[in-house]
């Protein structure tokens, strides 16, 4: 009886854990969400609203922390519930890394709100965070789940996010060249773009963990790495550049 | 006899732990001191030195993981023993982000290996470079001797890697004004100054973590934080600027 009411707590203690993370990555699809949504409209307001929102994730972050120590110091858990126990410390921190960059975007919406956008980068902007925003959902459903196939799938649409961070990257640099007024907003904009990829790649890793706590190792395929603008250069690119 | 035996593993643990943590963290170091070297020397070959080592430390930190699960599962540890062990498995993911950034580098120096060096910032990136691995290799120390006051003494130091990267921020993008020749080379060099940048963040998270372990909480004072790049607009501040 006594040892079924400690199993029973335990199961209660990793159900509180995941409503706590549960809690914090809605928070952050939130955040996501907003932050470019208030770039799109120019909404100060809202870009400072991501930003406020930003400590309640860190708190969260924080109360995730200390619940995994209770339960690893009261309970002492082995094997798959260790596995959940320290998987929940590590989503815990991707989430509030995410959280981070979203209020990034909402920092640089502030200096952007005195600019127009530029060419399609916002709307390409858009589609990213909404990419991402789904990928988010849905990790914390296949967390939920436990689903390795649902977490596998995550990890492949992370490649669309880079590709079109690739094609965002070019586009920026373009404006910039084509015109120097544009150099201050497209600067801002790359960030923003590199923020958003960052965001698919935290989200990716939350996917491989999931993989880790059902199966006891992360995937054994590589993940398709699809980032390329760390190697990118366009000068040489641009037909009827003014300045060359 | 038993008990004692017990103990005395345990601590051995702990010392493994400890020490594959300081493995990784002079890897870190070393690709931190390459990567900015590789960039000086336009070295494409130490870059690619600087990309290949980054395998090995990721392989630490997943060494590192499974210790501490082995650690957890066998050994249960409570109270600072639990804090000590939980410390190690956060360190490792700040140090292998650490030489992620390093990795990102030195990919950028591929790049920039085809163009000369604008201005001074190169200067600029490795007196920041030198800071933030002083940085690391005191927060190992302190890691060690589980020394708060230098600890504590790190989190100031993030201050000044901050305005570094504020000040080359400004001065890159003037740089890109005055011709766009130097967009591409000025906006790998502004990825570089931020990589720098969140290296030095992920430094000062390893040192709250250290006041963590010890004092069974996080500083209570904010730290300083400098970095004021995502708000940053150079268009109005430039004299002379050929293009206005």
């Amino acid at each position: 009886m006594e040892n079924n009411h400690i199993v029973k707590s335990f199961d209660q203690e990793l159900k509180q854990i995941e409503n706590f993370i549960l809690e914090m990555g809605g928070l952050v699809e939130i955040q996501i969400h907003e932050s470019v949504k208030a770039l799109g409209n120019r909404d100060i307001e809202l870009a400072k609203k991501v930003r406020d929102d930003d400590k309640t994730v860190d708190n969260l972050e924080i109360k995730i922390d200390e619940l995994t120590l209770r339960t690893l110091a009261l309970r002492q858990p082995v094997a798959t519930d260790l596995r959940s126990v320290i998987c929940a410390l590590k989503v815990a921190s991707n989430l509030e890394r995410i959280g981070d960059y979203a209020k990034n975007i909402a920092k640089r919406t502030q200096v952007l709100a005195d600019t127009n956008s530029v060419g399609t980068a916002e709307k390409t902007i858009k589609r990213m965070a909404d990419l991402v925003q789904k990928m988010v959902t849905d990790v914390l459903n296949a967390y939920v789940k436990k689903d390795i196939e649902m977490a596998d799938d995550i990890r492949l649409r992370d490649e669309e996010v880079d590709h079109m961070h690739n094609t965002l990257f070019r586009e920026l640099l373009t404006y910039m060249m084509e015109d120097p007024r544009n150099i201050t907003p497209c600067m801002h904009m790359l960030f923003i773009a590199k923020n958003l990829e960052r965001m698919g790649d935290h989200t990716t890793a939350i996917a491989e963990k999931i993989h880790y706590v059902v199966k006891g190792a992360l995937p054994k395929e590589k993940r398709p790495k699809g980032d390329k603008t760390s190697q990118m250069s366009v000068e040489n690119t641009i037909e009827g550049n003014q300045y060359t």
